[in-house]
């Protein structure tokens, strides 16, 4: 059994952003020699997913209004109890548990084994500051 | 270590479908001869989910009715953006975060260890074509 | 490879709570003797889920909050068709959804590779009952 682990680091310009990110995670599969396994990639930040779907800047735009509308950004202390401890991005709690903390992808014949239109995203929520997503591959 | 992939094939009737998928993936593992591992089970189109809940036809008629209600299908370009590239499905790519992309099932004895309720259903929230499954089992 | 399973139980005192479990999962992979590999952790009742969030109170309190707003409560049978059936948790079933059954976690020179405020936790949605969580783990 083979076992591999990188970390990658991620600053996006603005507090909510996406960005495409497989062949970041193409390249650390590659290097593992791993050629029949899985690899996890995740956000080790609570304010920030990593999701699979589509690189369609249209949808990325629908994402985020549809975010904002099931969980509103607000800083003041009135709407989240959360934002009263001096932090300001409860909103960014919520937004990544809609859109997930990892996602686990097979390993085959040594290649990340995709659908047609699968793309991996690191999805921020909290912006402006670096921070890690950890990609570990597990197999032979 | 041993590892094992197939690919299962959907083609529900309606937009929006969900169907119970447990015995094909209960066959894979045990075909794949793995009896401690973990199975990976996830949708290869990103406007499909595999999930775990309950197969009770009324929970599921709550969940086509929620997520209606959560990302309105809308084939028209003036709610979503994504919908302006040609496309209509904008809606479903919501429902599929919201429903989740994969799961991940321990197997113990040679057997998907699950509680007294879990059942793997593949969601389809743009159907009518065919999608499909990976199920990547790695173990010993 | 090892593998090593270990089964928690919860019961938490109201309808909906969170509980954290990073420590009793912390031990679990300490006592699998594992150093490079990975843990599933989820939930085996389909009205529960395991997450990866921050321990403060009152984001806790905020999800709560938050949770209920996207799928309320409601035990009569108007609402969910799930409860004509018997049942009353139908909103439990949602929010199991939006919070996710499992989470995946690596493991690096034998510890849970988290970040610094990566914690993990039951949430409970449909309590006053005892119910379980699997842990697996593998890897060399």
């Amino acid at each position: 059994m083979k076992s591999h682990t990188e970390y990658l680091t991620f600053n996006l310009p603005a507090r909510l952003g996406f960005e495409r990110i497989t062949e970041q995670v193409a390249k650390v599969v590659a290097d593992s020699g791993v050629k029949e396994g899985l690899v996890l990639v995740n956000a080790m930040h609570i304010t920030a997913s990593v999701f699979i779907n589509d690189d369609e800047s249209g949808l990325h735009e629908d994402y985020e209004k549809w975010l904002e509308t099931l969980a509103p950004f607000d800083a003041s202390p009135r709407t989240y109890h959360h934002n009263r401890t001096g932090e300001d991005n409860a909103d960014a709690h919520m937004k990544r548990q809609i859109m997930g903390r990892e996602v686990v992808v097979a390993i085959t014949k040594g290649k990340l084994d995709f659908g047609p239109w699968e793309q991996i995203f690191y999805g921020e929520f909290d912006g402006r500051r670096p921070k890690r997503v950890l990609v570990k591959v597990l197999g032979e």
